[in-house]
């Protein structure tokens, strides 16, 4: 039976290239926005490995398990995290109802959208915008404002909907890893609220596989129907020693591949890489100012630091974005006709 | 493709059916354990209205998350939670290495094993018992002992290993969701940690579909490798109003089926029965004494009071243990040869 099924792949695949006149060359690579080199053969090594039966390294579908960041690692995150930049939008936009906030930190300077005034907001007064544009409505009522933005904001440097900002080799690789049975997960610090607006849509993984940070929830009836409202504390933030936590809770079992972009990712890669068998974890390295951006030690979004010391030391696959990938952005891939 | 697909798995089960002499009927009933009567309709009729592409209650595979209690609804609970009976066996062993339990409430009453004493434990007294056995030590350490007494504890009335009482129909009802292009979740009260040690094996249900309450983590550093420690703090009740709060963390979306037997389901219920479109909410009924317990409004444990009285006026699904069921154990199913 499988080998029957996978002639009628085959064939089908063959009858497919003949009707779009496509090059067998893309067929056989599962990752041509990537560049041969090290990273690449370390990704398909390793995929070969796990699921080669044969070998002492194999490992069944069910405990396939692949982890990714998200901010910085599947879509850009500058010249702010985007979740941020939905926050400021929906500030000004809760302004026309707020008069109060034209002389009230750090909400004038929000509403300004002067960048000196933007520049200066501190941690404090991040968590006090995000705070107040994710509470005091319904679930459903927050994702339906996250859609709109979603559908209409555009990324200052590229003027594009900002979910055109993900990365096209990140998508090849989610494909290729769930093509060979992984169950694909994302792990960010960003809210999991937000992110599960998109998610499926931009990457294949469905909100039950999006792990993120989560404001408290409460329950209120209305008319015997339970409501779940968004409330301003903070239930969990998944990120640095989050990650391995959040990972515990929502997924129940150590991943075998783990990709992140910074500081924030590390614990996650501990944690993937203290598992025994065969490991894969991978830093992506922001080193493109051309086609997006350069930044580690020193970045305040994004930073990667002891990360990129630890996957020297410990020969963990660093992915050079200059180098290792051909193509970027989605938007920048080739069009399948 | 979909045709021939589905003419090589009815070529199959020809084969499969004249090597084992096995009964047509058998084949082309998704619920056998299940007796004909409205639960049974209710639960086909269902699932064909929203597989059915032509049909207005049509609901794409992704949308289709069914959610299961587990204490009473997937496996029995009498005459304790079999957690619980985790926990007790769990303190006989601890107190070796602890002497000062022979004069310490409530483990002095728990070692000796005094029916009487057992009987007079508080709720208070419950959650000592669990916070000392199921904290101070890794997430993989428990578990391994969860392991250890699943595979050599016995239940008082049945002589069997607990995890030999699920419900037979149950098992037929994840089965047949799961062909439909269902996903089937667990979402209990029962320590998610507990569960995760034997759902996948017991009901095909992997720990990443499995929700319960939750102790608080910490993450430890040792040589580099972060370790998950369970704390004494609870950090989530999976019960009540709480479940409908971890279908929303843990899945992001509303299922459209929703299996219970207690009050502690009803908001679960109720959330689902919230959507728009087709849904299905089914109280299990506890109805009998003679192959399994009979209980409902007074019980302490699994009460089902004000559940049932929503049901019958909503509507709703109630399955009648006595009545609906032909088979209640999996021990107790026909074996297929």
């Amino acid at each position: 039976m499988q080998s029957t099924s996978l002639m009628w792949v085959s064939a089908l695949s063959t009858v497919a290239c003949a009707a779009v006149a496509c090059d067998p060359a893309t067929l056989s690579d599962p990752l041509p926005s990537w560049n041969d080199g090290a990273a690449k053969t370390n990704i398909i090594d390793f995929v070969e490995q796990i699921t080669d039966s044969s070998r002492a390294e194999f490992v069944p579908a069910n405990e396939r398990i692949a982890v990714f960041d998200n901010d910085g690692t599947l879509w850009a995150e500058q010249p702010m995290y985007f979740q941020l930049a939905f926050a400021i939008d929906r500030v000004r936009e809760m302004a026309a109802e707020r008069p109060e906030w034209s002389t009230q930190q750090p909400f004038a300077a929000t509403v300004s959208g002067d960048r000196e005034a933007l520049s200066g907001l501190t941690e404090h007064d991040i968590v006090e915008i995000v705070t107040t544009t994710h509470s005091g409505m319904t679930v459903a009522e927050f994702q339906a404002a996250v859609a709109e933005w979603l559908a209409t904001a555009r990324h200052p440097r590229f003027d594009l909907p900002y979910t055109a900002l993900v990365y096209q080799p990140m998508l090849e690789l989610l494909d290729y890893l769930r093509a060979n049975q992984f169950k694909t997960f994302i792990v960010s610090g960003g809210g999991i609220d937000f992110m599960r607006v998109f998610v499926e849509d931009v990457y294949g993984i469905p909100p039950e596989q999006t792990i993120g940070s989560m404001g408290e929830l409460a329950v209120e009836m209305r008319d015997g129907t339970p409501l779940l409202v968004k409330q301003p504390g903070i239930d969990f933030v998944d990120d640095k020693e989050g990650k391995p936590v959040g990972i515990a809770r929502f997924i129940g079992r150590r991943p075998i591949a783990a990709i992140g972009n910074s500081d924030g990712d590390l614990a996650m890669l501990q944690y993937t890489a203290s598992g025994p068998g065969a490991r894969l974890m991978v830093y992506i390295h922001h080193d493109d100012a051309e086609r997006e951006w350069a930044y580690d030690r020193e970045s305040p979004i994004g930073r990667l630091d002891m990360g990129i010391d630890e996957a020297n030391t410990r020969g963990w696959t660093v992915v050079s974005m200059q180098r290792d990938w051909n193509t970027i952005f989605a938007f920048d891939a080739p069009q399948v006709p």
